[in-house]
């Protein structure tokens, strides 16, 4: 099944935070049951909530009881606004509120079937969109290569097949031996429990490292390339992407290994002169002080949680999009990836 | 209490892993059970294993069945083999079991109570040594410090009073205000479990973050120093330490922020020529994959868990010691240092 999927006239997702020990599929009839699903990061992964977002508002639509065309955009307008109020980093979800409010707006029949086709439109096109950045990006991928990754890009992370992990799924399928290092990644540990599952499910050769030990495998010369997502890519370059990517990028060109993110032209934000402008979600102290039920703090203490960090585009070698891979310049590559 | 004491001639130690939760001591009569705990981590710091090493030593020879003084050194040299067995990395160990062993051979009279005072003396040395690591490094520290630290470099990774955390303690007593950044240090939450507890025990403002915060801070200028411990320093500055030490440098020394050890020098190797000669430790796959009960990753995931890296010594800013702050060419400081 996909990652977030409409099913008679409902929204159903793979409950992301009982995976790996349990595969958990969840139904939700109400938007606003989506928003906290993407917020509680039952759903989690740029791609994946844009789509998310898109059915959450064609479920608005369609249990709204306004009788009116107008009252039925107000009803969306503030199902908008509680869907992009849920995560801030993450450009996707603005992006796909704001398609599915113009196809609305432009509608001049029945608005519910549009927004429901529009919805599935967007999952469709996501997974379309991976397989081509899989296809582009596994012209970088040599046989024998180590691979080091960061957080979830898998089928997970999107719709499906996932955005970096679709090249390590299209370099497989060409028959390249490859090996995956994966970070757990703290704190929500995307890696550890989804990346490392899926590798094992597809026969990818993996192995799992804390955080902490990247930076030794890449001085010790046991990387060849770096693969990661991006949740927002500026007009130059600048990424911000899952907490600990930044140090990444950092470790690679301190020991010449190549830094690629792999992202979807939809999470690319032109009107965004640069990273330091990406707002940083703060996230609950919980998520650090406890893993799952476990305390591993002490109580009351001091915590700083934040989701994401922002690469400045001079550690970036290159961004793979559908459309084929940037180079910098970026102001002027990745303008030309976006046109398609 | 100390972290590890000599009481009625049996050997009392705080058990780190129950930390912050619970402060549980446990009692030793037995060397094999000093080994099992140094090696099971209930007792961790290059210093603080040191002086455990010592004190197993002295258990060893008390409860000795020898009657003769062939005998006896015979059984010490079987107790210094087992206890030099649990962990490879750290210098201490061997640096404790050597002096001891020497200190054995070269008395003419009693050896229990000659080995029982040398311990002794070993664990009274790491606290004044301590001490004036802390006065030298205190220097470094000016009001209104952020300071970024890594793994626990306390009173519970050494006697009492710290090696890296021994800087903060004396700074914060010079009535300077700093605030410390502690990473979790995944995977065993040395940062999370015992640096958070003990500066919020001595009412030293802190945040805890995971591991993958760092690089954030430091890019963003929230951070003015990066004080580590070393389990083993080469004779040319490369530095030992727990995993992830090696990213702070790096992404330290990215952003012009000063990057130091803090070491005793019984932790300075000057038989090594450089890091790359010094063995890393690799432990259990379920350090990761677990954490206390709860299991975080897929059953049978392949795992590395390496505990140490080696940051070479082009990164690190001086290496402060109880004789003082040793700076490039570290070659000819660290010799001057030694020697006092």
């Amino acid at each position: 099944m996909r990652t977030v999927e409409w099913i008679d006239g409902r929204v159903r997702m793979i409950d992301q935070r009982k995976l790996p020990l349990a595969l958990v599929v969840v139904e939700f009839d109400d938007y606003r049951d989506v928003a906290l699903a993407i917020q509680n990061m039952t759903i989690r992964g740029a791609p994946a909530i844009g789509a998310a977002a898109a059915f959450g508002l064609a479920l608005a639509a369609q249990h709204s009881r306004a009788t009116s065309r107008e009252g039925l955009l107000a009803d969306l307008e503030v199902a908008a606004q509680t869907i992009r109020a849920t995560r801030p980093t993450a450009v996707n979800l603005s992006w796909a509120v704001k398609r599915m409010m113009r196809t609305a707006q432009a509608e001049t029949g029945e608005i519910v079937p549009a927004l429901i086709a529009e919805a599935q439109r967007i999952a469709d096109e996501d997974v379309e969109i991976n397989r081509r950045m899989g296809a582009h990006g596994a012209a970088l991928i040599q046989d024998g290569f180590n691979i080091l990754t960061h957080c979830n890009t898998g089928s997970l992370a999107t719709v499906d097949y996932g955005t970096a992990l679709a090249v390590v799924r299209v370099a497989h399928e060409q028959g390249k031996r490859l090996h995956v290092w994966v970070d757990e990644t703290r704190p929500r540990l995307q890696g550890a429990r989804l990346t490392a599952w899926e590798l094992m499910q597809a026969g990818i050769p993996m192995t799992l490292i804390a955080d902490n030990v990247a930076g030794h495998l890449l001085r010790t010369g046991r990387v060849d390339i770096v693969l990661v997502g991006s949740d927002r890519t500026a007009a130059n370059g600048d990424v911000a992407n899952k907490i600990g990517t930044y140090k990444l990028a950092v470790l690679a060109r301190e020991n010449g290994v190549p830094f690629y993110p792999v992202v979807p032209t939809s999470t690319i934000d032109l009107s965004l002169p640069s990273g330091d402008d990406i707002p940083i979600e703060e996230r609950d102290a919980r998520e650090v002080t406890h893993v799952d039920g476990c305390q591993i703090a002490p109580d009351g203490v001091r915590v700083l949680n934040l989701a994401f960090d922002v690469t400045p585009h001079r550690y970036v070698t290159g961004i793979v999009t559908e459309n084929g891979i940037a180079y910098p310049p970026f102001s002027v590559s990745l303008r030309r990836m976006v046109r398609g």
